[in-house]
């Protein structure tokens, strides 16, 4: 991704504060530092992991531009030491993380960084943030998913996405976590999404009747031909869809489908399928839109919807229901002594840590144990090492991949989370006595 | 902003195929589009327009890349003359909007375009992704503004903003609204926003002793320094930051204030102010952050809480409350005739409209008209045309005045609408009479 993020002046302020003081006192030995959510979002019973090529392309590339640094000599509040070490400042540290599409639950590091202290502490904000939003919207997507049971889903929320880059991340995360693709055509050519359009209520307007603008599209996309019924009055259109289908107009058009995007979705979509089949046109499917989500889509499944599939926009693009996730990325430890944090309701486990899964005999989720990275635990560890000296370990993972991972992921999901319904009790992983040791140990070294 | 914003592929597939219709058919004549809310989030009274100057860069600027238009073509969705033309194309229209900063209501048109009808319609969904973040967060960021009476807020929301755009069009937003500043420094280089920052619990994890850890970083920022007191434990902390103030380890060092992140916050910073008055350090400030939004700075500014500033990041950048605003860009016109939308629920006013407001003696908002463009209504229109021919009629506005505007407009708001209690009735505009009738003959002109 071209543009400001690749800076690393995006970044908070006090980062750089804490650069300053660091080279000025030589504290540049390795720091682990990891990313994990100390909770879950109260309506969320499991994380997909996302984001990481991001994340790592970020890491590779991270730098200042000769104008970022000629701003910020101009703010003052930098030295000219400090101006020239971060204009050469380049990340050269070590990274494990769980592959994208990976199930994970609170205090499981997603990922962890290796590096001289200076640098691994530079790239925290970024980190977060590319880990963060894509994480939120392929976990909402995987909801999505399995409340569609099947059916085909689309990504429209480009437009009410935050922004540029969040449009972008978000059709990646929905593709990762099983959608069938998005409608913004820039996420088609930069991850090689497959992409979906029908077309806009303003396109019927523009025409001086419906049935005009109808023809019209049709000779404009002779395939996948999705007409918009409801501008004005469904029962017209239907009618104007059907002699369109029965050549009425010149030769037959192959309609795949009619959208409905106003009303009560299910009233609707019941109404057009009678109506459809009634003018003898039983093959042209019904797509609905507007405001849908995983609850939404869960009702509309239970009521049997007769319908061929979803475009889901705004809330899945801006996860509306938890638009973030408690992520921090805390330091772990520095100069091979462990560390942790003890502010009250924040207080963090130490050490660099690995999770360990074990699958029941039929390859549901059974068990997580969170120990030290270095110990041996039951089960298969889920973080392994993706960059080494600032470089990736192996080329970019491809997205069929993760894609493949996250189906199989779900699969694996114990029933109650799977569920939209609230669990009782929330997944964890248990905590290896290695690990509340190792806590113990680090809070009487500390002298607390 | 450098990056995928200025793409003409950043759009949704259906305006590309609708372009392409448009061409073939010659539907080529002045297009009017308006963008507006239908309704407000339910917890919002008002809303503040921003992300016009970013709305306009893009319009300036718009266009496809050689490498965009080789993979369209590789697609084979489009022919050769739609993908010689889309290379071509540039936007040549006019635009009317509401400048920064100006509170405004459902239905009222805070931008219009008029264009040749293939411009207009393809710059819709990032003309929107555009308005919309921006307008969201500085609406946001005004609410927290009302509810801290005065207190310095910093923008802290980076990390868990959606993306890198996200992230520096928030920190703009909510200086507009009256944020004292950010603490993302590159939203300080793009935007000249004043850029703050404290310090983190790495850094004192970090040290092998909280009081080193403080020395190190009031060396490292002798000016505005705060300190951050809840890695461990507050009391000792506290008794830390006075023998640093006294001098115990050398020079005085001077402490603005110290920042608390965790707990109950009320609390914690009665604690910590009765405290540091008891060391005798009065002039040491208590800055807040942790989970805020106005809702809970409402709280505590009711509790008087002894606090000097906040940090609001999560629920700020992500307007955790309202994640998205019912932002929609609608066909007022086609060739020289009014359209309208007549979806159940989602029915639009025709025309190219304007808004005209009154305010009473007091200098507060007493009355909005909505009426056809033209027509002449009492009050001060709202809308004035910012570009022309594809180009801006003036230079950009400087963000001191959109600040400057932002802070008029939320005094001129009565009292219900400044309040964050649900008010009885949402503030809407009078209709026009000539505008219901516009209304009434674009149906009967289009036959329902």
């Amino acid at each position: 991704m071209a543009g400001p993020g690749q800076s690393a002046l995006l970044t908070d302020l006090y980062q750089l504060t804490m650069l300053d003081s660091y080279w000025q006192t030589g504290m540049e030995d390795t720091a682990t530092f990891e990313l994990f959510t100390r909770r879950l979002p109260a309506s969320r019973r499991f994380l997909l992991a996302a984001g990481l090529e991001q994340a790592l392309d970020f890491l590779e590339t991270v730098a200042v531009t000769d104008d970022e640094l000629a701003w910020l000599e101009s703010t003052g509040r930098f030295g000219g030491k400090f101006l020239d070490r971060l204009g050469q400042l380049r990340f050269t540290g070590d990274v494990w993380a769980m592959p994208e599409g990976t199930a994970f639950f609170p205090q499981e590091p997603v990922l962890r960084v290796e590096a001289p202290l200076p640098e691994a502490q530079l790239v925290e904000s970024r980190l977060i943030n590319l880990i963060h939003f894509p994480t939120l919207i392929c976990s909402k997507a995987a909801r999505c998913v399995l409340a569609a049971g099947g059916k085909t889903l689309v990504d429209f929320g480009m437009r009410r996405a935050h922004g540029a880059e969040a449009a972008l991340f978000a059709a990646r995360s929905a593709w990762i976590a099983g959608f069938a693709g998005t409608a913004t055509v820039l996420a088609g050519q930069r991850f090689g999404l497959p992409i979906f359009g029908t077309m806009a209520h303003s396109f019927v307007q523009a025409h001086d009747s419906e049935a005009e603008a109808f023809e019209h599209f049709a000779a404009a996309r002779p395939d996948g031909l999705v007409l918009l019924i409801d501008t004005y009055d469904v029962d017209r259109a239907l009618d104007t869809v059907a002699r369109l289908a029965d050549g009425d107009t010149g030769l037959p058009v192959h309609v795949d489908a009619v959208r409905l995007d106003s009303g009560d979705l299910l009233t609707g979509a019941r109404h057009i399928r009678e109506r459809l089949d009634g003018l003898g046109r039983p093959e042209i499917g019904v797509f609905l839109s507007g405001d849908l989500d995983e609850y939404r889509l869960a009702e509309l499944m239970d009521a049997n919807v007769p319908a061929s599939g979803f475009g889901v926009g705004t809330r899945l693009d801006t996860s509306a229901d938890a638009p973030s996730i408690d992520f921090a990325y805390k330091l772990q430890s520095y100069a091979g002594r462990p560390r942790r944090k003890r502010s009250p309701g924040k207080a963090t486990w130490p050490g660099a840590r690995q999770v360990w899964r074990t699958l029941d005999s039929d390859g549901r989720l059974a068990r997580d144990i969170l120990g030290p990275a270095g110990g041996d635990e039951p089960g298969s560890p889920l973080l392994t090492r993706v960059m080494a000296g600032g470089r990736r370990v192996e080329p970019a993972e491809s997205l069929d991949d993760c894609r493949s991972r996250a189906a199989r992921e779900l699969e694996r999901l114990p029933t109650d989370l799977r569920s939209l319904e609230l669990a009782r009790e929330g997944w964890a992983p248990e905590i290896s006595s290695e690990l509340e040791a190792l806590a113990r140990a680090t809070d009487q070294a500390f002298g607390y």
